[in-house]
């Protein structure tokens, strides 16, 4: 077989970046691991920047998420028995979108499938050659049956387990990374959530996030030990701490329900660089971890897909290499800061092993300068809606 | 003897106080330890917020601060070859006035020399009696004669070592403290300053300064270990490494001479809480300590002054004692909010031990991050500047 383009993941990224090349007159084929289903059962974050909801509609997607999607306007930050409000409209004159991972990769999956896109599901042993070279193919297995894609390049979009990553030799990668002291412990009720937006917590007993994916349907999240097992954690454990991390406002509010979903989530910052080598491009979890404070992880995949995107294009359209070139360049250069303020944003919220006294004094002060400070305000609401591309 | 309010210590911070009480008809007697001579002798910062300008020119002692002192509008930071300014001006609307330390304590003697302020030279063992009744008074030695001013307040401007804080009982006292691993190796040189603003080097060999104090007195610091000992340094190694650590459009144009002081100061941030206990006041050094990144050292102590002054004026003038009461809480609020911003700027600038290589690449962004964000850089301009009171 060949295309011009092997994606391997079908999961938001690497559907995203199909749809957008195809939409573009450019061929591709996207090689998955598991089934559609499974890659749908995946509960994850659901808060989209405004860039990424734009770069939706221009996949032609944006329908569904445009009617089902909630606009948030801004956010509550709490601390202690306090909380503030932090306007996205007003500090950086614009919103993002809360709507589910699941809700977008369904949208995703109709629109490669109405356009007859090829996906192959069940995919094994994927192996990239020759990525270095002028003829890269992708060798893998289906059903016990070798296949073989050549193309001009390949994307992986496979996940930070993923085999793209470790395709790129090791005295060429440069890897960073951060483990945090502890995880977050998250559940998924069926009921109303707490506040219209969403409320970051930094208590003395831990951080806490009140989220949602919609009007019935909420996501609440505690910081919890790494050694902690969800198991050990009753439905009636986590309402009862959850309310003790949270202003008594919001927690004389919280509607409480059995759990559909309860897991721990460790939280990590890594970054690989460079994001290409010879023919082969990495983009998101392939190449990039946030710890999920700022609701970053999401949105650094689409910024490279939107990187990417317009390279190809530049490449296949006006016979342009220059975008492609510079991919890795530009690329990281927004993933850094996505990273330091998904750092940045955790090391404010959260109780660390470590801490001192003073240190958790300057949580404090950051906080109360936050939220006395309006450029403070603008800086923390231009990161969160997404700085420009 | 018999004052209205006795000061400990005749450093800036304590003859500023007397100086504006005096104008406002309110009597003080000041304490110092040292001579005249002594503390004019003292080489410290003299970067001024606007604010606190204005508090000098408010006590009448502003005219040869607005003449000699240098406004600028901006400084400018550097990493590895590569440097860009933050504009004050333009982000802030306001400025800072380099003027140095000593010449505005030589201002402020001279201000209460005029007036026949009075200033207690060679003091020793000073005690402070009954400061959690309702009649304090001080006791202390003068050639080895007791002596006692009783008074409605005392007010401790006797920095770091000062018996003022100690006054106050341990059971009472909270303190918080952070010790950085590392110094700051100064030069004087009577030579001129290599730029006309402040240059901030962060850069792979660890953090430099370029300031001044005035046209031909240049002030540069090289980020050093703990244990290193100045005479250890030749001018020519001094010189040497600053030109290894800041970018070579800089390093081309710095004129060198020999030092004619050089030493090794250690970074610290301190605060102690409460400020008040009973009818005693702490002020600047005696309650916080700001590490000098960021030049908030004697900023911090000018906003103690403003509280106080303005709080003691309430009382005398208009019998109301709301401003003293609530001068701990308001003095703190502040300080805290400077000692924040310069921990954050020591963390921006220097090498850190236990640095790891994400951490490097944090420091990495977030100097990205400044150079690119209007925001960001308003966030830094208004705390240089000196937030509101």
């Amino acid at each position: 077989m060949r295309t011009q383009v092997c994606i391997i993941g079908a999961g938001p990224s690497g559907l995203l970046l199909s749809q957008l090349l195809h939409r573009k007159g450019i061929e591709s084929v996207v090689l998955e691991r598991k089934t559609k289903e499974y890659v749908l059962g995946r509960i994850r974050a659901g808060v989209l920047e405004h860039g990424f909801a734009e770069l939706m509609r221009e996949a032609g997607v944006g329908e569904r998420m445009d009617r089902e999607g909630f606009l948030h306007d801004g956010t509550v930050i709490a601390y202690d028995n306090h909380q503030f409000r932090v306007d996205f409209a007003a500090r950086a004159n614009a919103s993002v979108l809360v709507y589910g991972q699941t809700e977008l990769t369904r949208d995703l999956y109709e629109a490669r499938e109405a356009a007859d896109g090829k996906i192959v599901y069940n995919v094994e042993d994927v192996r990239i050659q020759d990525a270095d070279g002028d003829a890269p193919y992708v060798e893998y297995n289906v059903g016990g049956q070798g296949q073989r894609i050549d193309c001009d390049y390949v994307v992986g979009c496979d996940g930070f387990h993923g085999v793209s990553r470790k395709t790129i030799p090791e005295t060429v990668r440069k890897e960073y990374e951060k483990i945090y002291p502890f995880g977050w412990l998250g559940i998924l009720s069926e009921t109303p959530p707490v506040h219209e937006e969403l409320i970051y917590a930094n208590s003395e007993r831990g951080f806490a996030l009140c989220s949602m994916r919609n009007e019935n349907l909420s996501r609440y999240y505690l910081q919890c030990p790494l050694d902690h097992n969800p198991e050990d954690w009753s439905d009636d454990a986590f309402w009862e701490e959850l309310k003790r991390r949270i202003p008594e406002q919001a927690a004389e509010k919280l509607i409480t329900g059995p759990s559909i979903e309860k897991s721990i989530a460790p939280l990590r910052s890594f970054v690989t660089e460079p994001m290409r080598w010879g023919k082969l491009f990495l983009c998101g979890d392939a190449a990039h971890i946030v710890p999920p404070t700022g609701a970053k992880g999401l949105n650094t995949a689409a910024s490279d897909i939107y990187y990417l995107y317009h390279a190809m294009v530049q490449f296949y359209v006006d016979g342009e290499e220059e975008g492609l070139d510079r991919y890795s360049e530009k690329a990281l250069a927004r993933i850094w800061k996505a990273e330091r303020f998904s750092w940045w944003m955790s090391n404010l919220l959260h109780l660390y092993p470590e801490q001192g006294e003073f240190d958790r004094k300057m949580q404090r002060a950051e906080l109360e300068f936050l939220e006395s400070n309006e450029s403070a305000q603008r800086v923390m609401a231009e990161n969160y809606v997404g700085l420009p591309f």
